[in-house]
């Protein structure tokens, strides 16, 4: 018998590869001899540049670059085995979780350091980009990460403008040219599963601004100034954001790479399982098993669980999905070939406790799962094949 | 598909029936078609009664009885659907449960409102008996049931001795022809997995004595007791109970059945199993779901899904457990055809929650666990059949 094992990170307690590697524990405890082939994955989100990396046996880089609130960090990126594809997670240079819950503020934050990213790969002669583009601090339309890679963007008094979202209304000029040369002769590939606009009540001020720290007076004007500095970037590049899907993500960085770059955006998860070769691994396969840390009725809008489902049944392989929790409204994933959806929980504990017992109770579950999925067919009666 | 279900109650939060019935809407939202069998079961111990009147269409019987302390208070008994076998659980006579846990005293604690089940039994024609004797507050020898069936036991002045494991060093003459005529010709089948011998230090008073609330000191004094008290049983009807395996269920009652009554000793859950005719559901059954509020290495020791196990294993039906909790050292369940050991748990949550909500995690559990089971089976790619 042959099981993928293809499973997202379990956030805070276990990242994808030693998830995968839980589950195969447990999957190899019930059936030594099943040939198991493991592609942890990730959905465009945290953890994403590090499972592409450790899938296709690349390598990190790390560089100096300017953090959200202009402090000086080392950041890296991911060179992946193709030696010629860079996979830049934005969290790592302007991500939430590099700034303190009572110092964030999208006014101020820059996604200047994703930019230096860039610059830092472009300088090494790589051409080839996927960006992810989740859990940044920013809602400044990608302005910092431009100007890093040489964007002149000035005031009416022919000043550069400052970091943040808050800068934006006072944007006068973009002068093109002055955008590294480099660019138009690549490629970026956008992982995003954002749909929102750049502005309005839909765009990623007003849906995203509060999580980055914004108050209700200051998502009006960072919106305000995402509409202003759309404007402006429709002048310079006959380009609309306003209103264009996926432009809102990652504070607006989306529409500054759909605007200023040769770039496609595409869902984090399709890139991933792409890059990471599932299908490849899928091929007459009896079961793939998935999963991240909890799995409820968002988990149909773009989730790992759901991405590994959609591809596994274009081959025909049946899905189980094991996760820390298992929410209300789960039952619309067995239209996408799901078998089970399970949880790990092995008795009543704690959320702690369960995270700190996640490899455990992965391996055990995921053994029960594939005792129970496979009994009939090895140890089974003879109904089945009447 | 042919699907049994024989769960035990889950202790504290839901009967056998109502277990079986949780389980039951699971694998029916799985598989609509599936054709279920509910044979809720008991181990002998709490619920056997009314998990055996409501497997075999019965009825109860109420009488009023003298409590582990003296007090007044109903109780009842089964009679089975056959008409003829009477169900009597020590516990709602004698039983733990019915003291406060700051009043528990083995020296004073009697078994005759047990003895006064069995007479009201006989009193309406009854003879035929299957006893439960698990969860009683005794420590008495069985004296007090005995007394309540007329036994006159006697200290050296002649006086009827009182009640409790604390009397029993004053017996010096046990009357045998004062014993209800009617017993000889009844047939007691005792449901116990109890191995214990009447005395020393793995006999009642040493093992389950603390837990009925006897200091250590009390301990000494109830085994000196006991064994004065099997030194006469010995003198008036020539058995020895002292190394009597068995003979130290529920505080040495076990024993009085054995050297007084025509009865039998059976592990509780063979016998529950057999009047429950779980035999006759599993025949041609494609798989068994049993279960208990908690299941770990103890299990292998008499409990409930072992027993359904090794019954099902002679039909060569596999069996699925699921359990509030699975504890450690479960891997053994496996040599019994046990396909997976499933907790209901559904994430991260107390054992007050969880026993709150044992009804729909039972029910999501056993739905996801008869999916994977059946997957294959129905859905799956043709490799089970090559």
């Amino acid at each position: 018998m042959k099981v993928v094992i293809a499973p997202d990170s379990f956030k805070g307690s276990l990242n994808a590869i030693d998830v995968a590697s839980s589950i195969n524990q447990g999957v190899k405890k019930a059936y030594p001899n099943a040939e198991t082939t493991l592609v942890p994955v990730a959905d465009g989100g945290e953890g994403t540049m590090s499972t592409l990396v450790a899938a296709t046996n690349g390598i990190t880089k790390k560089t100096t670059v300017i953090g959200p609130l202009g402090e000086n960090l080392e950041a890296e990126y991911g060179v992946l085995g193709d030696h010629k594809t860079c996979v830049i997670e934005m969290a790592t240079a302007s991500g939430l979780d590099l700034v303190p819950k009572e110092k964030l503020s999208p006014l101020r934050a820059t996604t200047y350091g994703t930019g230096q990213l860039i610059k830092d790969a472009l300088d090494n002669g790589y051409r080839s980009f996927i960006l992810a583009v989740g859990g940044s601090a920013t809602n400044d339309g990608g302005m910092g990460m431009l100007q890093a890679l040489g964007l002149k963007v000035l005031d009416r008094d022919g000043n550069e403008i400052g970091f943040g979202g808050g800068e934006l209304g006072k944007v006068h000029s973009i002068d093109l040219q002055t955008l590294d040369r480099r660019i138009p002769n690549c490629s970026f590939l956008i992982a995003s599963d954002v749909q929102n606009p750049f502005i309005g009540p839909n765009g990623a001020s007003h849906v995203f601004g509060p999580q980055k720290g914004a108050k209700p007076n200051e998502v009006k004007i960072l919106d305000d100034n995402l509409s202003h500095w759309a404007d402006e970037i429709e002048k310079a590049t006959g380009i609309r954001l306003h209103n264009l899907p996926g432009a809102g993500a990652a504070g607006g960085i989306g529409g500054a790479f759909l605007a200023f770059f040769p770039a496609k955006m595409r869902p984090g998860i399709e890139v991933v399982l792409e890059y990471c070769q599932l299908d490849k691994a899928l091929e007459n396969a009896d079961v793939v098993i998935t999963g991240e840390g909890k799995v409820d009725f968002q988990t149909a809008s773009g989730k790992t669980p759901l991405g590994v489902a959609k591809a596994a049944m274009k081959k025909n392989v049946p899905t189980i999905i094991v996760a820390g929790s298992v929410g209300e409204g789960t039952d619309v994933l067995y239209d996408y070939g799901i078998v089970s959806i399970n949880s790990i929980a092995k008795e009543p504990m704690t959320l702690e406790e369960s995270m700190n017992r996640t490899a455990e109770l992965l391996a055990y579950s995921s053994e029960q799962v594939i005792r129970s999925y496979f009994y009939l067919a090895t140890k089974g009666r003879s109904f089945l094949c009447k």
